[in-house]
Order: C-alpha cells, then structure tokens, then sequence
C-alpha cells in the first residue's frame, strides 16, 4: 500500500517524538511491504518563526492533499516565549484549530487506558486502580464554543466579551453515530455527557443522541451530566466504555482522563472526519522544559501512529503490532523518565524508539 | 443578636439534614445568646408538588427580606420523578438558578477539604494525599453560559441550539476581588483558571483579574487553563489555595475538586451577594436513594450554618465553636456510613447532630 503522509513535527518535544514513530512506521512500511511518503509541514510555533503565522493555506491545501496527518505537539511556555505576545488568532494554538475546521475533523478520539504494567503511576487509591480501566472519549471537536461567533465591545460604557455555542442536530449526529460505531467494537456502553439541567444545546444533543441509539439497539446508553462525570472519573474510572460529549467537556473530561491514568506519555489520539482522513497526535502537550533532551516518552506519538494505520488506512494487523511491540518493551521493564518505577529500565526517548522498532 | 433565618430544606435528605443544622444553631443561640427566627420555604421539587412551580415569586421576596438563607438540596431522581416531565425551566433545580440570580448571589465560595480524620477516603494514591489539601474555590455564579440567552430554532431547516456565554468587565471584577480578600485572609495565592487561548470570556476574564491583583500586591496570582486544572486537581491538590474561576467551569472544577477530598458529605458552601447576604447549602445532592433513613451526613449542612455566622453574621467565634465540635467528633471516631472506616463508631443522622450540638 502506499501511505502519503502529512508530517507536522511542532513545536517543543514534538519533532524529537514525531522521528521514533517514524521510525516505527518506516519498520512496519519495511516489513509488511508499504511504501510510506512523507511530506513534512511546518504549524504553530514553527510556523510563526518562519511565515509569521501558525498556519498557512498552502500547509492546509498539502495537508488536504495527503492521506492522512502526523502530528508531535504544538505551543510553547505561554508566559516566556514571544509567540504569546501576539494577538490571540496569531498564537500557536490558532493554527491546530484552524486546521481541524479546516480538515472537517469533527471526531476526537481519545483513549484513556491504565496500563497494568504502570498502575503504581495511577494517581488513584490502589484499590481504584486495582480494577483498571479502558475508556474511550469522543470528543466533538469543530463545533460549540470553540468556535462560535465571539466578541469584545463596550455595551453602555462597560467592556463586555461574548462567546457563542452552537450545535445543530446534523453535527450531533454524526459525532454521536461515531461514538455508537465504536462503542460496538468494544463493550458496547456510551455514557452521553452533557448539562442538559441547564443548557438548550445540551437538550438538543441529548435528544438527538436518544435518537441515534435506536438504531443501534445493542448498545447502551446512559447520560450523565457534565459535573458529576468530572466526579466519577474520579471516584470509579472503571464504569466507563465509551464517552460521547461535545467540544469544551471533552475538552476538559479527556485531559482529567489522561491524568487519572497517571501516564499521559502513553495515550494517542485521533481526530477524523466523515470519511478515512484523520490527523493523529499524542495526547500531552509540547512540553518546551524537556525539549532536545531525549528525555521525552515517544509511545503515545507512536500510539498515535498505530491509531493512523487501523482508522484512516484499515492496517489493523499492523495498528496490532505496533500496540504489542509496545506492550512488549513495557514487560520488559523499558520505560522512559516519565514512567519510570522501581526495577525497571531507564531509557531515552531514541532508544526507546528503537526497542519498539526492533520488537515489531 | 436577632438572626432571622429564611430555610429552605428542599428535597431528598434536604429536611433531614437542614433539622440537624437548626439543632445545631440552636444551642448556639443559647449558648451566645442570641435568638434566632426560622421561616420555612418551599422550593425545587416540594414547591413543585404544592405550587406547580420549582420557586414562587413570594417566597423570593420572604427570601429577600431575611438576613440569610439556609438550604438543604433540590431535585429527585431524573430517570423516575415526575418533576422531570416537566418542561426544563419548571424544574426544580431552575428554582435554584432562579433565586440565585434574583438575591444576586454572584460568589460561590466551596471549600474542599482533606480532613485528617477521613484521609481514608480520599481517592487518591496516600503519597498525594498524605500531603493534605485546604482549597477555596470561588465560583462566579450568576454570569456565563448559565444565564446567557438561548434559544432553539430551526435554521435553514436544521434545528440549532444556540447558548450564550456573557461576561463584562464589572461581573469579572466583584467576583475577582472576593477571591482576592479571601485570600488574604488565608494563604495568600489565587490562581484564576479560564480557557484564554480560546474564549474571548476568558481573555477578558484574565485581563480584568489582572487589574483587581494590582490592588492586592501581597497575593500571588497564577493563571491556569481548565483543562489543565482539571488534571492538577487529582494529580497535586495541595498546590492549590484559592481558586477563582466563572460559572461554569467552576460548577465542574468543584465537584471535582470535592470528589477528590472523598468526602462531599463534608463540604459547606456559600453564596454569597455583595452586602451580607448569603445563601448556604451542602456542597452534595438531594441524594433520594438514601432519603428518610437516617444515614445522610448532615455534617456538610452544619458546617455550611458555619460559614452562614461567619459571613452573614461576622459571628466568628460561633463559627469556630461549631468546626470545633465537628473536628472534635470526628477526633472521637464517630463516623455517618458515607465516611466510615474501620475503628470508628457508625451513628445515623440524628445522632450525629446531636453529638455535635452537644459539644458546642
Ligand atoms: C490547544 C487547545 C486549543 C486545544 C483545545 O482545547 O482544543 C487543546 O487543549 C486540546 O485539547 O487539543
Ligand atoms: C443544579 C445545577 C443547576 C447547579 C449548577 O450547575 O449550578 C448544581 O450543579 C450546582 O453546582 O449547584
């Protein structure tokens, strides 16, 4: 198969994270007789350095172009670096969300899985973490408030800002049809979360989620508003399946998600759109502190990476591979700073490219 | 003094654990001196069953007229009360919203605690919890998205769910300067969390906090996007003194917070205008599962009675008698079922407020 590659390495750790997961693919292209192109773009910080903006419509028109987008991380330390001085739609973080309208990339997927091998990183009581967990969120991602209308203007004399967010049945549906396919693949649960006590667009999401179940008769649906669900992902990680919420919750639930997991180095994403395009990126952030030290943990770049094959290119025997070479170098006891413990292995971020390379 | 009290003691274990309160109050009146007026209201639910509606226009007014309010909760069961049949602004908890806009409670004062005694059951991993926590969060409680204008329509033949979120420069700057003198009067750090990469609310939000924190150069502030406040708040609550936040994102961000002490059943709160006035209520829900057992802990209703002296009342020492006699009984090991743990004595509801009126 030929896999033409957009490749957005970023800012912070992101290109020293991006070169292992391309390593990886170039292992898995090598063995199961893929031909992988890669085109790299420049965005965010990177971006601005070089054209003065964090995104550019010749970046957005190859990224189009290409079959599916790699990406590291973007941004910088928001109080040091000057990119910060810029106007806010100038700022590194404008140009990823540009580039998801811009792609129709409406369905963020991020998984929050505790790894039995790094339960002692779980930040919860071990007799929480003693009953693992494995939940994926569906995130609505080009809609609500991140993307309303928005203002800032005196009214009678007085600095006022407005923020708008909008959601139509459409845009639930198909986020919502997403999160019920999933689901079926997995133990067939979807907790739609919402604040429906309070708000119309979350009365509008639930009763278009409610209809979206009925023809998925096999899946269960529970709703559950968005203040308590910050609570149980706390307090029971375990009873979640599949999550489905719209932009600015799963915003906010997915990275406590990621944290409750004690291990945000080891947790991919994938944001898709109605068809096989998607852009794949790992969950934390870019981490400019530890940059250029080969300190930072690749794996849920490379994650990101088997999450690109089995979602926009069908590979799923080699998505497979990958997760189990990681699951190997894991057993092994390698592991990076990030998750280090007791008896195990400290390795840099190369090596441990390499330990994954070698074991797929 | 004479305190004329307005008491709202609403629905599920609301009555049971607002009696515990009055008892409590009680012994103080006696103790000090003082006399104390109660006017039962009705609100959420029970207003519901009487007067159709979740708030009457006179109990407002009765609620207006009084020195300080007193709550227990509001709401049922959403999957099995009939209140939820009911179109979404005649339910019980738009009764809330409704009064806390009309008695202009605009600061949400929710403390969360990590009580030595009940460490136990705190969620978290003992190397986190052992570190103890004592956070302030500081809602805005009357702006933002839950009382912006909404609406559903139809557009270009698609229903559209459109909600606002609203702030302007004088709701961001009473709210910010609460969260500063309570700081003042305890560690000396506000760190105000927004979504300021995004929202336009937020940039406003920032700048006009910034402004108040120049009148204040004794306290330290930080800023922090939500997202990452929610991870930090399982992965190091103890860095945390006052949080100051809007509406919504402290609705999510302090129910979390209060999971993570693992002991809701102990958390007051405050509402409060900008004179004296202030409503208060446990920090839990109606709970109606356990209703009319004598098994919910009223402990979080007294406490909140504290804060009432304390804010409305500037009644200190009355206060502190009664968060001495709860330290205290939990100190002697008595425990409701929601915070029992091996060792300690299980009493009910009744004998909890009578432990602790005792030891006033
Ligand atoms: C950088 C920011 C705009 C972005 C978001 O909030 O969507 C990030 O927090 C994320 O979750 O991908
Ligand atoms: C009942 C609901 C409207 C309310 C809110 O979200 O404000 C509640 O969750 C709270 O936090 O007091």
């Amino acid at each position: 198969m030929n896999l033409n590659l957009a490749v957005i390495s970023g800012d912070g750790i992101g290109p020293e994270v991006v070169r292992e997961a391309r390593k990886v693919l170039d292992r898995i292209a090598e063995k199961y007789g893929h031909e992988i192109h890669y085109t790299d773009l420049l965005m965010g910080g990177a971006s601005i350095d070089i054209h003065g903006v964090p995104l550019t419509d010749e970046t957005i028109e190859i990224a189009k172009s290409s079959d599916a987008v790699l990406m590291g991380s973007i941004g910088g330390n928001a109080a040091t670096s000057p990119w910060y001085k810029l106007p806010a739609d100038r700022r590194p973080e404008a140009g990823l969300l540009k580039l998801r309208k811009s792609l129709g990339l409406f369905a963020n997927l991020r998984p929050a899985i505790l790894y039995k091998e790094l339960q002692d990183a779980c930040p919860l009581r071990k007799d929480i973490s003693d009953k693992g967990f494995d939940m994926m969120i569906m995130r609505e991602l080009t809609g609500g408030l991140y993307f309303g209308a928005r203002e800032t203007k005196e009214v009678d004399g007085v600095m006022t800002a407005i923020d708008t967010l909008t959601y139509n049945e459409n845009e639930i549906r198909r986020i919502a049809k997403r999160a019920f396919d999933i689901a079926g693949k997995r133990r067939k649960k979807v907790c739609s979360v919402d604040k429906a006590n309070v708000l119309d667009s979350s009365r509008l999401w639930r009763k278009v989620v409610e209809e979206v179940a009925k023809e998925y008769p096999e899946i269960e649906l529970t709703h559950m508003l968005v203040d308590n669900c910050a609570m149980q992902l706390v307090k029971d990680p375990a009873q979640f399946d599949v999550i489905l919420t719209e932009n600015m919750f799963g915003d906010i639930l997915s990275d406590e998600a990621s944290m409750v997991t004690g291990s945000i180095g080891m947790l991919a994403s994938a944001s898709l759109n109605d068809s096989k395009f998607g852009l794949y990126e790992p969950s934390g952030g870019s981490a400019p502190d530890i940059a250029g030290q080969n300190i930072a943990n690749p794996i849920a770049t490379i994650l990101s990476a088997a999450m690109m094959l089995r979602y926009s290119f069908d590979l799923d025997k080699e998505a497979n591979a990958i997760e189990q070479a990681v699951s190997q170098v894991l057993a092994e006891g390698y592991r990076t700073g990030d998750i280090m413990s007791e008896g195990c292995r400290r390795v840099g971020t190369t090596e441990m490219g390499d330990l994954i390379a070698e074991r797929v």
